[in-house]
C-alpha cells in the first residue's frame, strides 16, 4: 500500500484485460471485480483508468468497498499531484453560480420543495428521484386519487386540541406519517439518509431504511434518539448469503424494529427519465445489432447495457421469492416482525392476514408508480379490503404510500383504514431542498395540515378518523368489481399446512 | 397630547423595548399593546417608528385603537414636516398611471368585473380575497359543480312576469341572493362594506355583516333603509366578554335581524396565495430552526410568524364551540334568531333542525373554498339533505353559498331547496372594480341572469322552482352514500335534553 | 320627392327632435319612428344625419321601410356629390388586401368552412354567428355530446347502394339534413337566404325561413325548384296584427308547406360575445347610474342601452305564449301544418303528442345554445323520450338541432328517433366563406360523410337506422333520471278539453 | 424496344390524348391506361411526359405495370443526358443536411420512435401512416382505452422466468405481438414490407401482408425461415378475376398460413391528413362547381379528384360483400384457413363463430381508427364479446388491434380474451425511423416491456394471463348495454342453411 502511482501510470490501465479505479486517492485493480459488479462492467469501465470517487461516493456506502475486493487489489495511493486538474467548464462556472436554495420557511407546501430541489440537484438525482414506470400514469393517479375523495368536515366540535400521536406496531410514535424506504439519498445531499433520520427525530416520525440506502443502516441509526423507531427494508438477494449477513447485522441494531419485504418490484420497472440520464454524454452507444428476445429470455436484468441508476441499484434482486419459501426462510434468520411491501390486491391482503404473527403488517404501495405502470394506487386496494375482507383490519396493520402530498391525503388515507401513511420522494426531495432542514420542512408541512385538516372535521385524534369522514364515491366506482376467490385462497393455504 | 414629536425621534422607538408608531398624525406608545396584538407582535414591529397609518387604516374599523389602549399611550402629535417625503419610486409612478376601470356597465359578467378587479387593487388585497384554501379545489370545484346541472326549461309558459322577491326569516327582500359576510372590504375600495350596504339597498338585497369587516357595524347600516335587512356574523372569541360586548351592540341595532355564527372555520385554512402575499419585500425571514411538532401543539395558530391577513383576523377566534355549550351561551346574550353558517353534511343540517326554534336556519358552505380544501360544495350537501333527511327543508331556512357566477347558478341552488343564495367574493370584486356602482353592478348582473333564466324555464316566481326543473344527476352520481346514522344523532339528542 | 337635399342640410337633423337619415340616396325623417323601433332609438340616434344605408341594408329585408314609415316621411333625395367621401382608413385599406377564401373545394369538414368564414366576414357578423348565451357550455355541450356516442359498425353487409332519400311530413327529400331558421344571412354574404336556397336545391335539402330573416320570404321562395320544400319559422309578435298579416303573406306561398312556432326562446338569451360586439367604437355609453332590479321589473328586453344584434331582433316578440292560447290563434290564421320548435323535456314532447293533428312535429333544440345555457343538447332530449314516453315518436316527427358538425352526428340523431336533423351556424358559415358555393360545400361535405358512415355500418337506407347502430350508453348516465309526471299532465290535458 | 427518345419529346405526350411517362428509364404510353387506373387519371396526368419513377416506385410493387400495359405501351427508353437535371432547391438542400435518426437504442418507447420517424419521412408517408378518420377519435380513443384499465399485480410470485411463446391456429410464435397489414411500406423506406419480415423473423413474430403492400408477396416472404408465419390479407375486388388470381400466387407460398379478409373497410374513410398532403403544391384545383348529392349516388370512391394515397389505394375495392356470398366465393378459390377482420361488434363475432371451421379466427379492428370515427376499440368489443357470448372464444381465436402501444397494452388485451395483439403504424413507424433495426427496436421494446408486466403481475405464460389481472371496470360502464338478439341472429342463420 506505500506505493505512490502517477495518474499517467494508472490511466494507461483502461481496459477489461486491466482496469484500475482511483477512489478516495487509493489505486484499486478492479480487473477481477469487473464481471461481478452487480451495476454491470461498463459503468466501471467507463472510469476506468481514472479518478473515480465523484461518480462513487454517492450512490455507495462505506464498507461496500472492503466486502467485495480482496485485499490485494489495494495497489498504493496516487500521487494526487499529477491528477488532471479540473477545468472550469463554463457550465461548471455556471452551476457555482447557481443561487442556493431559499429559506425553507418559505416554502409553503411538497410542490415547491419539490421545485426547488429540482434546480438544486444533478440531472441524474432528479431523473432517479422523479421518474416512474412508462408514462407515469400510476405515478399521477396516486396523487390524483386523493384530490377526488371528498372531505366530510363536522361543525360543532371543539377543536381546540388535536393529537396526531399514534402507535405502530406497539411503538408509540409522532405521527402516522412515516419515511418510506427511498434509496439513494447522498445523491441529493450529502446528509444523506442519516440527515433523514435526525429530521424524523424532531417529529418522533418512523424510518424505514432503504436496501439500496446510500449509508450502512450502522451510519443511519448512529444517532436515534432511545425512541426512536426505524424499520429495515430487504430486497432478497439472489446470492442469499449476501441478505443472511446483512439480517446479522440488522439483527444487532436495536433501533430497528422490524423488516420491510418489498414485494412490488421483483424485476425492475422501466423508468424512462432515469434511463435517458444515464444516456447523456459522448459518445453515444454504438449502433449495434440489438438483442433478440431469445438472448433475453434468462430473465435477469441486462445492466451491461448501462441503463438508470434504478436498473443499476437492481442487480442481484431474486425474483424467486413466494409465500411458502421466503417467509420460512426469513424466519430463520431474523425475530423481527415482518411486514410485507407491495400489495395491490385484496387476494395478497387477504392472504397475508393468513401468515400472521409472523407478518405483523402490510404496506399498500405501487412503489410511487416506479414498477408497474397503470398499477392501482395504494387507495383502491384499501378500498378493495374494505369492500372484500374487512377482516384483515383486524388481524394486520395497514400502511399505505404512493402519492401523498398533503395533510388532507393523510388524513384520507387513515380515515379509510390505513394505520400510518409513507411518503417516499417528499422526503428525498425535501433533503435535496434544504438537507437536514428540508425534511424537516417537509415534515412540518405535512404535520401541520394533517392536524388542520383533523380540526377543519371536528376530530382531535387519529383513531377517531373513519369512512364517515370522507366521500370516496368516485373511487369505489373505479375499483375491481370482480370476483374474489377468497374461498379458493383460503382452501389453498390450509391445504399448504 | 400637546407634545409634537420630530419624526426622527419617533423613529428610535423601534423595538419591542420602546415601540412608537404614527397614526392618523398622532403618536402611540405600543409597547405594552405587542404582545396582545391579536395579529401578532411582528407585523407592528416592522411598522414600529413609523407612520403606520397606510397599512393600519384599511383593515381596522374605527374606535379599535381606543379600546386596546390605554389613554397615557397616545403620547402627542407628529410634525408633518418632518416626515419622510415618500420617494415616487418608479413602480408606485406607474402605478399611478395605471388605468382606472372601464364604465361598470360594459362589464357583461362577473368574471370580467373580477379581471378588471385584479387590475384595480394590490397584491395584499388580491391575494387576501382570491386565496384558497392549499390546491383551491373546493374553490374550484365549488364553481364547477353547477356547471354540470342541467336546467330543464318548460315551453309554452307565459313569461311575461318575472318576480325575484322573496322572503327570508319572515323578511320580504327584492331578490334571493344576498352579500355573504366577507372580510376587509375596505382593502378593496374605501367605500368599504357601507358600500356594499348602499348596492344592496338599491336591490332590496340582504346583507351579513363580517364579523371580521373594516368597518364598524354601526358605520355600515348608519344609511339603512327602513326595509333593509342585515345579519351579524359572529366569530365567538376565546376571550368571551369582547364577544358578549360586540353582542350587545349589535343588539342595539334595529336593521340587524339575526346572528349568523360561522362553524366551518374554527381554525384557519392554509391559504396560501395570502401567505405568500404577506412574505414579500426585504427582508426574508431569517433562516432559523423551524418549530417542531411538540411546540405547536397547544393548537393556537402561530401568527407571530407573520402569514397572511387571513391568519392574521383568525387570532382570537374560539375553537371550542359545542352545539351544547355554545348555543346556549348565545341564548343568553342575544334574543335575535341564529344562523349556523358552514354546514357540509346532512348530519349536521339534521342536528340543526332539532335546535329549532332558537336556530331558524342553516347556510350550507365551505367557506369559499378558504377553510378545508376538498371540502363539499353547498349543492353536494343540500342533495345530500335532500337524500337522508329532506325533513330538514320544513323545520330551517336552508341557504347556499359558494361558486356562484351566474343567475343560472342561483336558480338551480333555488330549485334543489335553498332559500337563498349568498355571494361573497363577487361583491368584494364588484366593490374593488368600481365601488358602489361596481356591487350594483354585480347584483343587476345576477338579477337580470337569475330572471332570465327563470322565464327560459317558464317560471315566475321564486317559490315555484322546483327540482324537476334541473338534472343533477351526474351530482348525484358523486355524493355521499355511506351510512347516515341519522337515528343515532337523535337519540344522543334526545338523551342530552 | 323631387326635392334634392345637401349631405350637410341632413347632418343637421340629428337629434331626437328632429332625425333624418340617409338610405339608399333618399332621404327620410324618422323623428315620429325613433320611439317605435323594435331595435330602440338609440342606434338610429347614432345615425341620424348620416347615410346609414350600409348599417341597414344587411339586416332589414326589402319593404319594411315602407310598411314603417308613413309616406310623407320620405323628403327627397341626396346629392350625392355632398356627400362626404370615404376615407380609407389603414385598416379599411388591410380589409381591401384580405385574401379571399381558398376554392370550397379545399375545404375538408365544417370547422375549416367556420375557420374560413370567420376571416371573411365582419367582426360583428361574427359575433352574432358565433356567439351563444353565457359562457357558451350548451353550445359546446351540443357538440360534444356526440362524440360522446359511439357507433356499431355491422360488417358483410353489402354497402354498394346508400340512399340519403327520406321524407318529411309527407314530402320527399333528398336528404334528412335540413337549414335551421339561422337569421341574418345577408350580414354574413349578399347572397342571403335566397342563396342557401339555392343551395339546398342543388340536393334536394329542406330549408326553414327565419323570422328574422334579412331577405322576404318571397324573395327566398323565388326561385324554389318545383318539389323545393321550406318551412316557415314564426316569433310571434306582441302586436299580433303584424304576425297575423305575416302569416298572410306565407298562406301565400305554396313552397311554404308548414309553420315553425319557435317557443325556446320567449326572452333573448344572453349572448356576451354578440354584446360586445355592440359595444366596439367611441363613444364609451356614458357611465350613468345604473337601472336596479325594479326598474327592469316589467319584463321587457331593454334595447334603449344598445346591445347586439340578437338582441335587437328579439324587440317585439311575445313571450306570453301558452299551449291553450296560442294553437287555437294560430289555427285561425293558417291551415298549415304546426312544427314546435324547441322543446328540451320529454314532458313537453308528450304534451306536444297530444295537440295532434294541428301540430305534427316538434324539433329538439336548445336555440344552439343561445337561449339558456346549460340547457341540455337535443340528444338528452331525445334519450328521455325514448325512456319516458317513447309513443311520442309513433305520433310525430321529431326532428333535433344543434351541434351537428359531422356526417357521424347525423347518422347518431337518425339511429336515436330523429326523422330530420337541422343545420343552423354551419349553413351561415358556409354562405360567409363562400356564398352558394359554400352552402353547397357545407352540405356536400355532410351529405358524403353521412353515406360513409351508413355505409360502413352497414345500412343502406336512412329508415333501417336505428338504436342498435349507437352506444349511447355514456350519455344515458347523465340524462335526467328523476320522476317524469307524465300521468298528471295527461289528466290536466284532458280537463281543460 | 431499340428506340431512344429525347426528353423533350416525351414531355409533348402530356394530354389526356397522348400521355407518356418515363419509369425506370423506359418510355411508356399509359393513354389507353388512364381511365383504368385505379388511381384514377389525374393523378397519372400531372406526370405525363415526365419521368415519374420517383412517385411511381415507393406504391407499386415490381410486375404491377407488365400485369396492366399490353407490350406494345412500352415505346422505347430514354435518353437519360437528356432529362432536366434534378436542381438542387434550397429545400432539398435542408432535406440533405437532415440528420439521421439516433442510433435505435437510444429510443425508449414507441412514441419516441414515431417521433424520430416522423422526421425523417416525407409529408405524404407522413400524412398516409399518420392520418385517421374524420377527427381521429377512434384512434385517439384506441390508446386511451388502454390507459383506463387498471393491473392487478400480485406478489411473492416467482417470476424468475417469463415466457411469451404461444400458438396461432396451430403454429409456434416466439411472441403474441403481431404485425398488422400496413400497406405502403416502402414510402417510409427502401426495406419495405421485407424489412419488416426479416425484424419478424427475429422475434419469431408474425406478420400479416397487405394488400396494399408495396412489394409482392412472394418478394415479401422470399428470405422467411422455415418456422416463419405468414398471412395474407384481401381486399375482394369488384374484378373478381384479380382477386381470383392473387388468390392463386398465394396459394403457392408455403409460408402463407392463412387468409385475412378485410371487412371493416368495405367504402374509404375520411383521412383529412391524407386528403391534405395530396392537395399540396401548385396549381390549386379549379374553382368549379361541386358535384351534388346525386351524382355521387353510384357509390364509387370519386378519386378522379386526387384525394390521398388512402383514397387512391381503394379504388376497386368490391363493398358488396357478404357472409352468404362472399364465403363460399373464397373456399372455391383457397384452402387456406379464414380470419375475418374488422368485427366491432358481439352480434358479428357470434355470426362468425357459426361459420367454422372455414373462418377459424376473427380480428377485433376499428381499422385503426381509418375507416369510421367514433368506432369502438377492439377492448370494447372484446368486452362485449365477454358480457353478451363468451362461448365466442371457445370457437374462435380472437386477435386485437390499434392503440396498442406498450407492452402493459398487450398484457391487457390477453388478460381479456385476445389471443395475440397486431400492431400497425409502430411497425411503420418503426420502419421509416430505422428500417428494419427499427422495426427490429419496435419489436424488442414491447417484448421487453410485456414481459416486465407479465413478471409484476407475477405471470410466467402467456395462457396463464385471465381477467383477474386486470381491472377494466371504467370501461365495463361504458361498453353497449342494449339488447343482444343473438337469439334472432342464431335462427336466421339456421333458417339460410
Amino acid at each position: 500500500m506505500g506505493k505512490v502511482f502517477d495518474a499517467a501510470e494508472v490511466a494507461q490501465h483502461n481496459t477489461s484485460e486491466s482496469c484500475w479505479v482511483i477512489l478516495y486517492g487509493k489505486v484499486y485493480d478492479v480487473t477481477d471485480f469487473l464481471s461481478s459488479h452487480p451495476g454491470g462492467a461498463k459503468i466501471i469501465l467507463k472510469l476506468s483508468g481514472k479518478d473515480a470517487t465523484e461518480e462513487y461516493d454517492p450512490i455507495h456506502p462505506p464498507g461496500v468497498l472492503e466486502e467485495n475486493l480482496r485485499p490485494e487489489a489495494l495497489l498504493g495511493t496516487v500521487d494526487e499531484n499529477t491528477l488532471p486538474k479540473v477545468e472550469e467548464t463554463p457550465a461548471a462556472a455556471e452551476e457555482e453560480q447557481k443561487e442556493g436554495p431559499p429559506p425553507m420557511e418559505w416554502l409553503l407546501n411538497l410542490d415547491e420543495i419539490e421545485e426547488v430541489a429540482t434546480k438544486q440537484v444533478s440531472r441524474k438525482a432528479w431523473a432517479y428521484y422523479y421518474s416512474a414506470a412508462d408514462d407515469k400514469q400510476s405515478k399521477r393517479f396516486n396523487t390524483e386519487v386523493y384530490r377526488s375523495i371528498l372531505l366530510r368536515p363536522r361543525v360543532f366540535v371543539d377543536c381546540t386540541k388535536c393529537d396526531l400521536t399514534t402507535t405502530l406496531l406497539g411503538h408509540q410514535l409522532g405521527m402516522p406519517i412515516y419515511v418510506s424506504p427511498a434509496a439513494m439519498a447522498r445523491l441529493g445531499n450529502p446528509a444523506g439518509e442519516a440527515g433523514i433520520a435526525e429530521a424524523c427525530r424532531s417529529f418522533g416520525a418512523m424510518q424505514l431504511i432503504s436496501n439500496s440506502a446510500s449509508m450502512t443502516p450502522e451510519q443511519i441509526v448512529a444517532d436515534a434518539a432511545p425512541d426512536q423507531i426505524f424499520g429495515w427494508q430487504i430486497y432478497v438477494q439472489s446470492d442469499r448469503a449476501k441478505s443472511v449477513a446483512m439480517l446479522a447485522r440488522i439483527n444487532k441494531l436495536p433501533a430497528i424494529k422490524f423488516v420491510v419485504l418489498t414485494l412490488d418490484a421483483p424485476v425492475p420497472g422501466k423508468r424512462e427519465d432515469d434511463e435517458r440520464a444515464g444516456q447523456v454524454g459522448p459518445p453515444p452507444p454504438p449502433r449495434g445489432s440489438l438483442k433478440t428476445t431469445d438472448e433475453l429470455k434468462d430473465g435477469t436484468p441486462d445492466v451491461s447495457k448501462g441503463g438508470g441508476v434504478g436498473l443499476q441499484l437492481f442487480a442481484g434482486t431474486d425474483p424467486s421469492l413466494t409465500w411458502h419459501e421466503t417467509l420460512p426462510w426469513l424466519a430463520q434468520h431474523t425475530n423481527l416482525p415482518i411486514i410485507l411491501k407491495g400489495l395491490q390486491t385484496h387476494e395478497d391482503a387477504y392472504l397475508a392476514s393468513l401468515h400472521g404473527p409472523q407478518v405483523k403488517g402490510i404496506i399498500l404501495s405501487n412503489h410511487g408508480g416506479r414498477a408497474l405502470d397503470t398499477a392501482p394506487p395504494a387507495i383502491h386496494t384499501l378500498l378493495e379490503i374494505r369492500k372484500y375482507c374487512p377482516q384483515v383490519f383486524d388481524k394486520l396493520e395497514v400502511w399505505v404510500d404512493g402519492g401523498v402530498r398533503r395533510g388532507t391525503d393523510v388524513v384520507k388515507a387513515l380515515a379509510l383504514g390505513a394505520r400510518a401513511v409513507g411518503i417516499g420522494r417528499p422526503a428525498l426531495w425535501g433533503l435535496a431542498a434544504g438537507g437536514v432542514e428540508g425534511v424537516k420542512r417537509t415534515l412540518q408541512i405535512l404535520s401541520d395540515e394533517t392536524k388542520t385538516c383533523m380540526r377543519l372535521l371536528g376530530v382531535e385524534r387519529v383513531d377517531q378518523l373513519g369512512p364517515q369522514y370522507v366521500n370516496a364515491r368516485v373511487v369505489e366506482q373505479q375499483i375491481y368489481d370482480g370476483p374474489s376467490g377468497l374461498e379458493d385462497l383460503r382452501k389453498a393455504f390450509k391445504a399448504k399446512l
